[in-house]
Protein backbone atom coordinates (compact mmCIF):
# COMPACT_ATOMS: atom_id res chain seq x y z
CA UNK A 1 0.00 0.00 0.00
CA UNK A 2 3.14 2.51 0.68
CA UNK A 3 4.56 1.54 -2.25
CA UNK A 4 1.38 2.51 -4.48
CA UNK A 5 1.05 5.74 -2.50
CA UNK A 6 4.39 6.55 -3.20
CA UNK A 7 4.19 6.05 -6.67
CA UNK A 8 0.87 8.01 -6.89
CA UNK A 9 1.65 10.90 -4.82
CA UNK A 10 5.17 11.34 -7.06
CA UNK A 11 3.59 10.31 -10.48
CA UNK A 12 0.44 12.43 -10.12
CA UNK A 13 0.56 15.21 -6.91
CA UNK A 14 -1.09 15.05 -3.75
CA UNK A 15 -4.27 16.28 -5.08
CA UNK A 16 -5.19 14.11 -8.09
CA UNK A 17 -4.07 10.71 -5.76
CA UNK A 18 -7.19 9.44 -3.85
CA UNK A 19 -7.03 6.88 -1.44
CA UNK A 20 -9.15 4.93 -3.91
CA UNK A 21 -6.98 4.50 -6.29
CA UNK A 22 -4.12 3.80 -4.28
CA UNK A 23 -5.97 0.47 -3.09
CA UNK A 24 -7.21 -0.56 -6.23
CA UNK A 25 -3.26 -0.58 -7.06
CA UNK A 26 -2.42 -2.30 -4.41
CA UNK A 27 -5.33 -4.75 -4.58
CA UNK A 28 -7.08 -4.14 -1.42
CA UNK A 29 -9.99 -2.88 -0.60
CA UNK A 30 -9.78 1.16 0.52
CA UNK A 31 -11.16 0.56 4.00
CA UNK A 32 -7.84 -1.63 5.14
CA UNK A 33 -6.29 1.55 3.57
CA UNK A 34 -8.11 3.59 5.67
CA UNK A 35 -7.91 1.27 9.00
CA UNK A 36 -3.81 1.52 8.42
CA UNK A 37 -2.86 5.09 7.75
CA UNK A 38 -6.42 6.93 8.63
CA UNK A 39 -6.90 9.95 6.42
CA UNK A 40 -4.98 11.17 3.02
CA UNK A 41 -3.08 13.72 4.98
CA UNK A 42 -1.68 10.94 7.02
CA UNK A 43 -0.92 8.37 4.20
CA UNK A 44 0.98 11.04 2.35
CA UNK A 45 3.37 11.51 5.68
CA UNK A 46 3.41 7.76 6.10
CA UNK A 47 4.39 7.36 2.04
CA UNK A 48 7.61 10.10 2.37
CA UNK A 49 9.40 8.11 5.20
CA UNK A 50 10.06 10.79 7.37
CA UNK A 51 11.58 9.49 10.69
CA UNK A 52 9.17 11.66 12.28
CA UNK A 53 5.80 13.21 11.44
CA UNK A 54 6.47 17.00 11.30
CA UNK A 55 3.29 17.72 12.15
CA UNK A 56 3.93 16.22 15.51
CA UNK A 57 6.92 17.80 15.69
CA UNK A 58 5.69 21.73 15.22
CA UNK A 59 2.32 20.72 17.27
CA UNK A 60 4.19 22.76 20.41
CA UNK A 61 5.02 25.45 18.04
CA UNK A 62 1.90 26.45 17.28
CA UNK A 63 0.49 25.66 21.09
CA UNK A 64 2.24 28.21 22.10
CA UNK A 65 0.82 30.76 19.43
CA UNK A 66 2.35 33.62 17.42
CA UNK A 67 4.59 35.25 19.95
CA UNK A 68 7.90 34.22 19.59
CA UNK A 69 6.98 31.62 16.93
CA UNK A 70 9.80 32.56 14.74
CA UNK A 71 12.43 31.39 16.90
CA UNK A 72 10.48 28.19 18.17
CA UNK A 73 10.28 26.99 14.41
CA UNK A 74 14.03 27.85 14.01
CA UNK A 75 14.88 25.78 16.86
CA UNK A 76 12.37 23.11 16.75
CA UNK A 77 13.59 22.36 12.66
CA UNK A 78 17.50 22.16 13.42
CA UNK A 79 17.29 20.36 16.35
CA UNK A 80 15.38 17.57 14.19
CA UNK A 81 17.57 18.27 11.56
CA UNK A 82 20.95 18.00 14.18
CA UNK A 83 19.69 14.79 15.33
CA UNK A 84 22.23 11.97 13.86
CA UNK A 85 19.20 9.73 13.29
CA UNK A 86 16.93 11.76 11.39
CA UNK A 87 19.56 13.89 9.66
CA UNK A 88 19.85 10.84 6.75
CA UNK A 89 16.32 10.70 6.28
CA UNK A 90 15.29 14.30 5.85
CA UNK A 91 18.48 14.66 3.82
CA UNK A 92 17.15 11.78 1.49
CA UNK A 93 13.70 13.91 1.21
CA UNK A 94 15.16 17.32 0.51
CA UNK A 95 17.39 15.68 -2.33
CA UNK A 96 14.60 13.92 -3.73
CA UNK A 97 12.56 17.39 -3.80
CA UNK A 98 15.12 18.74 -6.27
CA UNK A 99 14.06 17.16 -8.60
CA UNK A 100 11.20 18.12 -11.39
CA UNK A 101 8.93 15.54 -9.58
CA UNK A 102 9.78 16.70 -6.19
CA UNK A 103 8.94 19.91 -6.79
CA UNK A 104 5.51 18.91 -8.01
CA UNK A 105 5.77 16.69 -4.47
CA UNK A 106 6.37 19.24 -2.40
CA UNK A 107 4.62 22.71 -4.12
CA UNK A 108 1.15 19.66 -3.95
CA UNK A 109 1.99 17.82 -1.35
CA UNK A 110 4.48 18.54 1.51
CA UNK A 111 4.12 22.12 1.66
CA UNK A 112 0.17 22.08 1.91
CA UNK A 113 -0.09 19.20 3.45
CA UNK A 114 2.28 19.03 6.35
CA UNK A 115 4.09 22.57 6.65
CA UNK A 116 1.00 24.96 5.49
CA UNK A 117 -1.48 24.01 8.36
CA UNK A 118 0.89 25.00 10.97
CA UNK A 119 2.35 28.23 9.10
CA UNK A 120 -1.87 29.06 8.80
CA UNK A 121 -1.83 28.66 12.42
CA UNK A 122 0.86 31.33 12.81
CA UNK A 123 0.40 33.96 10.65
CA UNK A 124 -1.47 37.05 11.27
CA UNK A 125 -3.17 37.63 7.99
CA UNK A 126 -2.38 37.24 3.81
CA UNK A 127 -1.20 33.56 4.29
CA UNK A 128 -0.81 33.31 0.68
CA UNK A 129 1.90 36.13 1.06
CA UNK A 130 3.33 35.33 4.20
CA UNK A 131 3.90 31.27 4.00
CA UNK A 132 6.09 31.58 1.00
CA UNK A 133 8.46 34.15 2.52
CA UNK A 134 8.52 31.93 5.83
CA UNK A 135 9.12 28.86 3.19
CA UNK A 136 12.34 31.03 0.88
CA UNK A 137 14.02 31.34 4.57
CA UNK A 138 13.11 27.84 6.07
CA UNK A 139 13.99 26.47 2.84
CA UNK A 140 17.49 28.30 2.44
CA UNK A 141 18.45 27.38 5.75
CA UNK A 142 18.24 23.84 5.44
CA UNK A 143 19.61 24.02 1.93
CA UNK A 144 22.85 25.98 2.65
CA UNK A 145 23.41 24.39 6.57
CA UNK A 146 22.83 21.05 5.28
CA UNK A 147 22.93 20.02 1.82
CA UNK A 148 25.28 22.64 0.67
CA UNK A 149 27.28 23.13 4.28
CA UNK A 150 27.80 26.42 3.51
CA UNK A 151 30.96 27.61 6.07
CA UNK A 152 29.55 29.23 9.07
CA UNK A 153 25.96 28.31 9.16
CA UNK A 154 26.79 24.48 9.09
CA UNK A 155 28.86 25.04 12.21
CA UNK A 156 26.89 27.74 13.50
CA UNK A 157 25.54 27.04 17.19
CA UNK A 158 21.66 26.02 17.13
CA UNK A 159 20.76 29.11 19.36
CA UNK A 160 22.95 31.32 17.37
CA UNK A 161 20.85 30.77 14.58
CA UNK A 162 17.68 31.04 16.28
CA UNK A 163 18.49 34.34 17.54
CA UNK A 164 19.70 35.68 14.04
CA UNK A 165 17.15 33.98 11.73
CA UNK A 166 14.20 33.46 14.46
CA UNK A 167 13.47 37.56 14.52
CA UNK A 168 13.24 37.28 10.13
CA UNK A 169 10.81 34.35 10.54
CA UNK A 170 8.90 35.92 13.10
CA UNK A 171 8.56 39.09 10.74
CA UNK A 172 7.14 37.21 7.70
CA UNK A 173 4.71 35.74 10.36
CA UNK A 174 2.97 38.43 11.92
CA UNK A 175 5.46 42.16 10.85
CA UNK A 176 5.25 44.16 7.81
CA UNK A 177 4.59 42.80 4.21
CA UNK A 178 3.11 45.48 2.38
CA UNK A 179 0.50 45.51 -0.05
CA UNK A 180 2.18 44.22 -3.07
CA UNK A 181 0.88 44.78 -6.88
CA UNK B 1 41.46 23.83 -21.51
CA UNK B 2 38.26 24.44 -20.09
CA UNK B 3 36.96 21.22 -19.93
CA UNK B 4 39.98 20.40 -18.02
CA UNK B 5 39.42 23.08 -15.33
CA UNK B 6 35.84 21.79 -15.27
CA UNK B 7 36.83 18.44 -14.08
CA UNK B 8 39.48 19.75 -11.92
CA UNK B 9 37.58 22.33 -10.00
CA UNK B 10 34.78 19.35 -9.63
CA UNK B 11 37.03 16.32 -8.58
CA UNK B 12 39.28 18.67 -6.30
CA UNK B 13 37.40 22.13 -5.42
CA UNK B 14 38.81 25.20 -6.14
CA UNK B 15 41.88 25.41 -3.61
CA UNK B 16 43.52 22.48 -4.61
CA UNK B 17 43.18 23.27 -8.82
CA UNK B 18 46.31 24.88 -10.21
CA UNK B 19 46.50 26.65 -13.72
CA UNK B 20 49.95 24.85 -13.89
CA UNK B 21 47.91 21.46 -13.56
CA UNK B 22 44.93 22.53 -15.53
CA UNK B 23 47.17 23.06 -18.26
CA UNK B 24 48.95 19.84 -18.53
CA UNK B 25 45.75 17.71 -18.11
CA UNK B 26 45.01 19.95 -21.68
CA UNK B 27 48.43 19.61 -22.58
CA UNK B 28 49.13 22.80 -23.18
CA UNK B 29 51.26 25.52 -21.65
CA UNK B 30 50.09 27.26 -18.50
CA UNK B 31 50.45 30.53 -20.23
CA UNK B 32 48.25 29.90 -22.69
CA UNK B 33 45.97 29.29 -19.80
CA UNK B 34 46.52 32.39 -18.29
CA UNK B 35 46.26 34.39 -21.81
CA UNK B 36 42.80 32.85 -22.77
CA UNK B 37 40.59 32.78 -19.33
CA UNK B 38 43.03 35.20 -16.77
CA UNK B 39 43.17 34.66 -13.50
CA UNK B 40 41.91 31.05 -11.91
CA UNK B 41 39.32 33.00 -10.29
CA UNK B 42 37.97 34.14 -13.76
CA UNK B 43 39.00 30.45 -15.48
CA UNK B 44 36.62 29.00 -12.25
CA UNK B 45 33.31 31.39 -13.73
CA UNK B 46 34.25 30.63 -17.03
CA UNK B 47 34.61 26.79 -16.33
CA UNK B 48 31.06 27.01 -14.80
CA UNK B 49 29.67 28.40 -17.79
CA UNK B 50 27.78 30.88 -16.61
CA UNK B 51 25.48 32.49 -19.34
CA UNK B 52 26.85 36.02 -17.21
CA UNK B 53 29.81 37.46 -15.11
CA UNK B 54 27.65 37.23 -11.79
CA UNK B 55 30.52 39.61 -10.71
CA UNK B 56 29.47 42.01 -13.56
CA UNK B 57 26.23 41.90 -12.78
CA UNK B 58 26.48 42.77 -9.05
CA UNK B 59 29.26 45.13 -9.62
CA UNK B 60 27.19 48.44 -9.71
CA UNK B 61 25.43 47.15 -6.36
CA UNK B 62 28.57 47.25 -4.80
CA UNK B 63 29.66 50.37 -6.21
CA UNK B 64 26.25 51.97 -4.51
CA UNK B 65 27.38 51.14 -1.37
CA UNK B 66 26.01 49.56 1.79
CA UNK B 67 22.88 51.72 2.05
CA UNK B 68 19.91 49.78 0.38
CA UNK B 69 22.37 46.99 -0.81
CA UNK B 70 19.92 44.10 0.16
CA UNK B 71 17.38 45.71 -2.30
CA UNK B 72 19.77 46.19 -5.06
CA UNK B 73 20.88 42.47 -4.55
CA UNK B 74 17.44 40.98 -4.44
CA UNK B 75 16.52 42.90 -7.47
CA UNK B 76 20.14 42.12 -9.31
CA UNK B 77 19.31 38.68 -8.65
CA UNK B 78 15.75 38.08 -9.47
CA UNK B 79 16.00 40.36 -12.77
CA UNK B 80 19.14 37.77 -13.93
CA UNK B 81 16.75 34.91 -12.86
CA UNK B 82 14.02 35.65 -14.28
CA UNK B 83 15.54 36.45 -17.68
CA UNK B 84 14.49 33.96 -20.43
CA UNK B 85 17.67 33.25 -21.75
CA UNK B 86 19.68 33.49 -18.75
CA UNK B 87 17.47 31.14 -16.48
CA UNK B 88 18.46 27.45 -18.13
CA UNK B 89 21.85 27.70 -17.72
CA UNK B 90 21.39 29.06 -14.06
CA UNK B 91 19.07 26.02 -13.53
CA UNK B 92 21.61 23.87 -14.02
CA UNK B 93 23.74 24.83 -12.23
CA UNK B 94 22.02 25.09 -9.13
CA UNK B 95 20.57 21.56 -9.51
CA UNK B 96 24.18 20.72 -10.19
CA UNK B 97 24.96 22.42 -6.83
CA UNK B 98 22.97 20.29 -4.81
CA UNK B 99 24.61 17.31 -5.89
CA UNK B 100 27.21 15.85 -3.26
CA UNK B 101 30.18 17.31 -5.58
CA UNK B 102 28.63 20.61 -6.07
CA UNK B 103 28.21 21.18 -2.62
CA UNK B 104 31.96 21.15 -2.62
CA UNK B 105 32.30 23.63 -6.18
CA UNK B 106 30.01 25.55 -3.99
CA UNK B 107 31.82 26.25 -0.70
CA UNK B 108 35.43 25.95 -2.21
CA UNK B 109 34.72 28.15 -5.69
CA UNK B 110 31.41 29.80 -6.07
CA UNK B 111 30.51 31.50 -3.16
CA UNK B 112 34.21 32.51 -1.69
CA UNK B 113 35.27 33.17 -5.59
CA UNK B 114 32.42 34.57 -7.11
CA UNK B 115 29.96 36.01 -4.19
CA UNK B 116 32.14 36.36 -1.52
CA UNK B 117 33.65 39.37 -2.89
CA UNK B 118 30.78 41.08 -3.16
CA UNK B 119 29.19 40.03 -0.03
CA UNK B 120 32.72 41.29 1.45
CA UNK B 121 32.42 44.89 0.49
CA UNK B 122 28.62 45.31 1.49
CA UNK B 123 29.06 44.31 4.87
CA UNK B 124 29.92 45.96 8.22
CA UNK B 125 31.67 43.88 10.10
CA UNK B 126 31.80 40.22 10.90
CA UNK B 127 31.58 38.29 7.39
CA UNK B 128 31.87 35.23 9.12
CA UNK B 129 28.85 35.43 10.49
CA UNK B 130 26.98 38.07 7.86
CA UNK B 131 27.57 36.16 4.70
CA UNK B 132 26.44 32.76 5.65
CA UNK B 133 23.12 34.77 6.64
CA UNK B 134 22.80 36.39 3.43
CA UNK B 135 23.88 33.21 1.33
CA UNK B 136 20.62 31.39 3.29
CA UNK B 137 17.99 33.79 2.42
CA UNK B 138 19.34 34.49 -1.10
CA UNK B 139 19.81 30.26 -1.99
CA UNK B 140 15.84 29.79 -0.10
CA UNK B 141 14.54 32.61 -2.58
CA UNK B 142 16.15 31.00 -5.83
CA UNK B 143 14.81 27.02 -4.49
CA UNK B 144 11.72 27.98 -3.76
CA UNK B 145 11.21 30.85 -6.53
CA UNK B 146 12.56 28.69 -9.17
CA UNK B 147 13.30 25.35 -8.41
CA UNK B 148 10.62 24.16 -6.22
CA UNK B 149 8.85 27.12 -7.81
CA UNK B 150 6.27 27.17 -4.86
CA UNK B 151 3.43 28.93 -5.64
CA UNK B 152 2.86 32.57 -4.09
CA UNK B 153 6.88 32.96 -4.88
CA UNK B 154 7.23 31.90 -8.09
CA UNK B 155 4.81 34.37 -9.23
CA UNK B 156 5.53 37.39 -6.84
CA UNK B 157 6.52 40.52 -8.81
CA UNK B 158 10.24 41.11 -8.76
CA UNK B 159 9.59 44.88 -6.94
CA UNK B 160 6.64 43.01 -4.00
CA UNK B 161 9.88 40.66 -3.69
CA UNK B 162 12.69 43.67 -3.28
CA UNK B 163 10.35 45.12 -0.96
CA UNK B 164 9.93 41.98 1.24
CA UNK B 165 13.09 40.32 1.10
CA UNK B 166 15.21 43.29 1.01
CA UNK B 167 14.90 44.39 4.14
CA UNK B 168 16.06 41.32 5.53
CA UNK B 169 19.61 40.93 3.15
CA UNK B 170 20.09 44.25 4.73
CA UNK B 171 19.26 43.25 7.72
CA UNK B 172 22.01 40.50 7.39
CA UNK B 173 24.40 42.79 5.88
CA UNK B 174 24.11 45.90 8.57
CA UNK B 175 21.84 45.57 10.74
CA UNK B 176 21.97 43.61 14.78
CA UNK B 177 23.23 39.87 14.35
CA UNK B 178 24.47 39.44 18.06
CA UNK B 179 27.78 38.39 19.67
CA UNK B 180 27.28 34.27 19.06
CA UNK B 181 29.00 31.85 21.13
Amino acid sequence: MLAAARESFAARGFASTTIRAVAAAAGVDPALVHHYFGSKDDLFVAAIALPLDPRQLLAPVVAAGSDGAGERLVRAMLQAWDDPEMQPPLLALARSAMDVDGSRLMNEGFLPVVIGPVLHALVVDRPEVRIPLVTSQMVGLIVTRYLLTVQGLSDMAIEDVVARVGPVIQSYLTGEVGSGA
